[in-house]
C-alpha cells in the first residue's frame, strides 16, 4: 500500500535475542577500573550492586544474548512498537527525504526505559532481591523502575534530581501511583548527599550526585541492588530491542536507512536504535551499506561534541567504578534546562568508544530550537515528544531539510523515544517565551574537567 | 496461546462502516425539540451549528454509515486499538472472573475522543468549514479537536470549563501545542458568558455553561461551526467503533462478555463500547445471548442514577434544542471532582431511552473509591488510568469481585477510554488524603429540576 504509515510486526516477530555490539567491536572496550587500586574490575567488584546475571551481560562479547520468556511475555503488552512514516511531516517540510521513526512511548511509562527497566527487575527478582535503589532526571527513568517493581513485587527507591523533582511533581505522582518512594536528591538521606547539602543547601541535584546517593544505600545492605537506566553495557543492551525490530520493520517499508538519529544523555535509546545498524555494517564488512550515525545531545550538556574522552567516574561522591568515556568531569553540574533525562556528565563508554573509532557523529542544540522542532512535529504526526526525544526530532528535522536543499530523497530513521505528556510545563514555558538557551559555565567545566582521576597509561 | 494478554487486528480488519444503534431500537427515539417552538426540528434547524453529513447521521436509521476513507487513514496511526486481557489483575483480586479492556489510550490524544474529532473535522472541511468551537471538561475531547484541526488546518476554539482549567493547565499546553485556542469558560468573550459571570465572578463553570459559549460565536458566521465531543447521536455513532472492533477481537480470544462496562458523562464512550454488543442482542431476537450492560457514573453527577427522564436544553443558556434525557437540570452546576469529562447535566438521548427500555443498568461511585481501583489497576496492568476511566475500572473490579463471591467465572469486558497522564495532580491529592467525596447540592439540584422546561406531551 502506497501511503501505508505504520509497520508493525506480530508478536512472534518480537526479537527473542538481545543484540550486543561487543561482538562485533574492531576494537575492544577499554578496562573499567577500580575506584580504590585504579585496576581492571573483575565481576565480583561488581557483585554489591548487580546480580550476576546481569554483570555477565555487562561483560559478554556474544552476539546474541536471550531475552528471557517472562520478561518477553511482559514486552507483548505493548512490544512489538510500531515503527511510523513521517508522511504528514514529510508534507510540512517539503521534504523529498522520506521520514520515518520508531516510536517507543507506546510502553505504560511512556518511554524506552522499561525495555531495561523489566528485564533489570526479573533478574534482580530471580537472584532474591528484594529492593532496588535507583536515580532518575526528569522521571522517566524512575516511572519505568517503578513500573517494574510494581509488576514483579520489588521495593523501588527513587533519587529524582532536585530540579526535575520541583519541575515535574506528576512524574513523582506516576511513580507513587505504581507504589515506589521517590525523594529528591541531594537528600540527607545518604552521607553522599548530605555532604553536598552542607556546602550547598539550595543544590538543584545532578545525576551524578543521584547514583551516589543510589548506590550508597544499596551497598548497605544484602537484599539490596542497585539499577541503572543508562550508561552501561547491559542497560544499553536490553535497548537493541528497538533498533532489531526497526530493521526488520523498514524491510517491510521495503527501505534502508541512510541516516540514523537518536538523542543521547547517557545513551541507552541512542544505543538501542543505533547498535543493530552498526552491527549490520561491522559484519557486513567493506561491502556493507554505511549508514551515518548521529547523535544528537543538549549543547548544555554536551559530554560527546565538548567533553573530554578520559577515564572518570560515573557519579560525583566517586562510590562507581571508572570507566573512559566522554565526559564533562563528575563535578560538572548541568544547567537546569527541560530535557532532565540528557542532564549527565557523562557518556555510555561504548557509545564514546565508538565516537572515537569514527563510526558515529555527534551534534548539540539548545533547548528553544529543539521545542520549536517538537511543536513541528507535534502539529504533523500528532504525538507530543518529550523534551529529550525532541532533540532526536530536531536531528531528523535539520537531515530532512538538508536533503531538501540538496533535492535527495534519503531515507532518515530517528527513535522517538518517548511522548512529553509530564512535560507540559516546558511547552507551556516555551508558548510563553520563558524558555532560555542555558549555557554551561565554562570555568565550572574548565575546574570538573581538570579534576579528572589521573589514571597510569 | 494460553497466556496471551493482546488482541490486535490487523489494518485490514479496522471497521469499514459505523454502527447506528437507531436501525435496531424496538422503539424510536423521541423527537428532538426546537427550543423557540418547541416543535420537533429538521435537517435545516441545525444547520447554522453542523455540516449537513453530520446532521444526516444524526437522524439516520441505515444501521451502517460507511467511515470515509481519508478518515480512515488517519485512524491506521493508532487503529485498531489493543483489546487485552487483565491476567495481572485478574490474579491481584484473586478473581476467577476474565477481565478484558479495550484501551483507547493509545490515540496521540490520549483517549477515544479523536474516534468522533477526526470525522468531525474531516466532514466540516469537506463543507468548507474554516473554524470550529467547542466546549470541553478536563480536557480530552479539545486535546481531540485540536488535534484534529491540526491535521485539517481548521482553527479551533476550546471554551473549557473554569475549574478544570485551573486543575489541569496541562491539558491546555497540549491543546496549544496543537495549535488550538483554548479560554476558560465562562468567558467575557460571549454573551452567556458575560450574564454568567456577572450574577457569580468566581463561577467553576460547567459544561452547559461552556456549550452554550461555543454555540453561540459558533452560530454568528458562516465559515464556524460547532463541534460537540459526545450526547449527540452521530458522535455516540462515531464511537462504535470500539465495539465493533471489541467483537471481532473477542473471538480471536474464543470469549463472549457476560458484562460489558463504561463510565457515563455524555455517554460517548460507553455507547462505543456497548451499543455494538446490544445491536448483536436486538437483531438476534429471543435467542439471542442476553448481556448485562453497566453504565458507571459519578455519584456527585448522577444523571442516570438521580435524574429525571425529560425534556431539557443540552446548555445552561438554551441555546440547543431540547432532548429527551437523563438530566439533573441544565442550570444544575456539579461540585468540582477530578473526573472532568463526566461533569455533565444530561445524559446522552440514546442512552437515556435505552435505560427507559430496561436494556442497560446503571450505577454511581464516589471518587475515592473510584481512584483506589484505578491505583489496583496501575499497580497489576501498568496503565494510569484517566479519572474518568477508573470509574469504568471502578465497575469492573466490582463485577470481578461479585464474582469471586459467587465462585463465577464470569467474562468482564470494560472500556478503558483514556490514559490519566494529565490528571496525576488528582492521583497526588488521592494519595495525600486530599480527595474528597463530594457531593452535589440537594436543594441546588431540586430547583434545577423545577426549572425543566415544560413540553406539551
Amino acid at each position: 500500500m502506497s501511503d501505508q504509515i505504520k509497520f508493525l510486526l506480530s508478536e512472534d516477530q518480537m526479537p527473542k535475542a538481545w543484540y550486543n555490539l561487543a561482538a562485533d567491536l574492531p576494537v575492544p572496550l577499554p578496562a573499567v577500573l577500580h575506584p580504590g587500586t585504579l585496576q581492571p574490575v573483575g565481576p565480583d567488584d561488581l557483585a554489591p550492586l548487580f546480580p550476576m546475571a546481569l554483570i555477565q551481560q555487562e561483560v559478554s562479547t556474544e552476539r546474541y544474548i536471550d531475552i528471557p520468556e517472562p520478561v518477553r511475555q511482559i514486552f507483548r503488552q505493548w512490544r512489538p512498537a510500531p515503527l511510523y512514516r513521517a508522511r504528514r511531516l514529510e508534507q510540512a517540510l517539503g521534504t523529498p527525504a522520506k521520514i520515518y521513526y520508531k516510536y517507543e512511548g507506546v510502553s505504560p511509562a511512556g518511554s524506552h526505559k522499561p525495555n531495561t527497566a523489566i528485564p533489570q527487575a526479573w533478574f534482580n527478582r530471580e537472584a532474591g532481591i528484594r529492593k532496588l535503589t535507583t536515580e532518575t532526571g526528569a522521571g522517566q527513568w524512575g516511572t519505568s523502575l517503578s513500573f517494574a517493581g510494581a509488576l514483579f513485587g520489588i521495593e523501588v527507591q527513587v533519587f529524582q534530581v532536585r530540579v526535575s523533582y520541583d519541575q515535574k511533581p506528576y512524574r513523582r505522582a506516576v511513580m507513587e501511583t505504581y507504589g515506589a518512594q521517590c525523594v529528591a536528591s541531594p537528600s540527607n538521606l545518604t552521607q553522599s548527599g548530605r555532604a553536598i547539602l552542607a556546602q550547598r543547601p539550595d543544590h538543584p541535584g545532578s545525576l551524578g550526585i543521584a547514583i551516589s546517593e543510589a548506590v550508597e544505600l544499596a551497598a548497605q545492605r544484602e537484599d539490596t541492588k542497585y539499577a541503572l537506566g543508562s550508561v552501561l553495557n547491559h542497560v544499553l543492551l536490553h535497548q537493541t530491542i528497538i533498533g532489531e525490530e526497526a530493521i526488520a520493520q523498514l524491510e517491510m517499508a521495503g527501505d534502508d536507512p541512510d541516516v540514523v538519529v537518536g538523542c543521547t544523555g547517557g545513551g541507552s535509546n541512542f544505543a538501542g536504535i543505533a547498535f543493530p545498524f552498526l552491527g549490520l555494517q561491522l559484519r557486513g564488512g567493506a561491502s556493507a551499506k554505511k549508514r551515518r550515525i548521529v547523535a544528537v545531545e543538549p549543547a548544555a550538556c554536551p559530554s560527546l561534541t565538548r567533553g573530554r574522552y578520559a577515564y572518570d567516574f560515573g557519579d560525583t561522591a566517586h562510590l562507581t567504578p571508572l570507566t573512559k568515556m566522554h565526559t564533562l568531569g563528575s563535578t560538572f553540574t548541568p544547567p537546569g534546562f527541560h530535557a532532565g533525562g540528557l542532564r549527565y556528565h557523562g557518556m555510555a563508554p561504548m557509545v564514546s568508544h565508538l565516537k572515537e573509532l569514527g563510526l558515529i557523529e555527534a551534534t548539540a542544540y539548545h533547548q528553544n530550537a529543539c521545542f520549536e522542532a517538537g511543536v513541528t512535529f507535534a502539529r504533523a504526526e500528532g504525538i507530543v515528544p518529550a523534551p529529550e526525544a525532541n532533540h532526536a526530532v530536531k536531528g531528523a528535522i535539520e537531515e530532512a531539510l538538508r536533503c531538501k536543499r540538496e533535492g535527495r530523497s534519503e531515507v532518515i530513521l530517528f527513535n522517538l523515544c518517548g511522548h512529553g505528556h509530564f512535560d507540559m510545563q516546558a511547552y507551556s514555558d516555551y508558548f510563553a517565551g520563558k524558555l532560555q538557551d542555558l549555557n554551561y559555565d565554562e570555568s565550572e567545566l574548565a575546574m570538573a574537567l581538570a579534576g579528572l582521576p589521573s589514571v597510569p597509561a
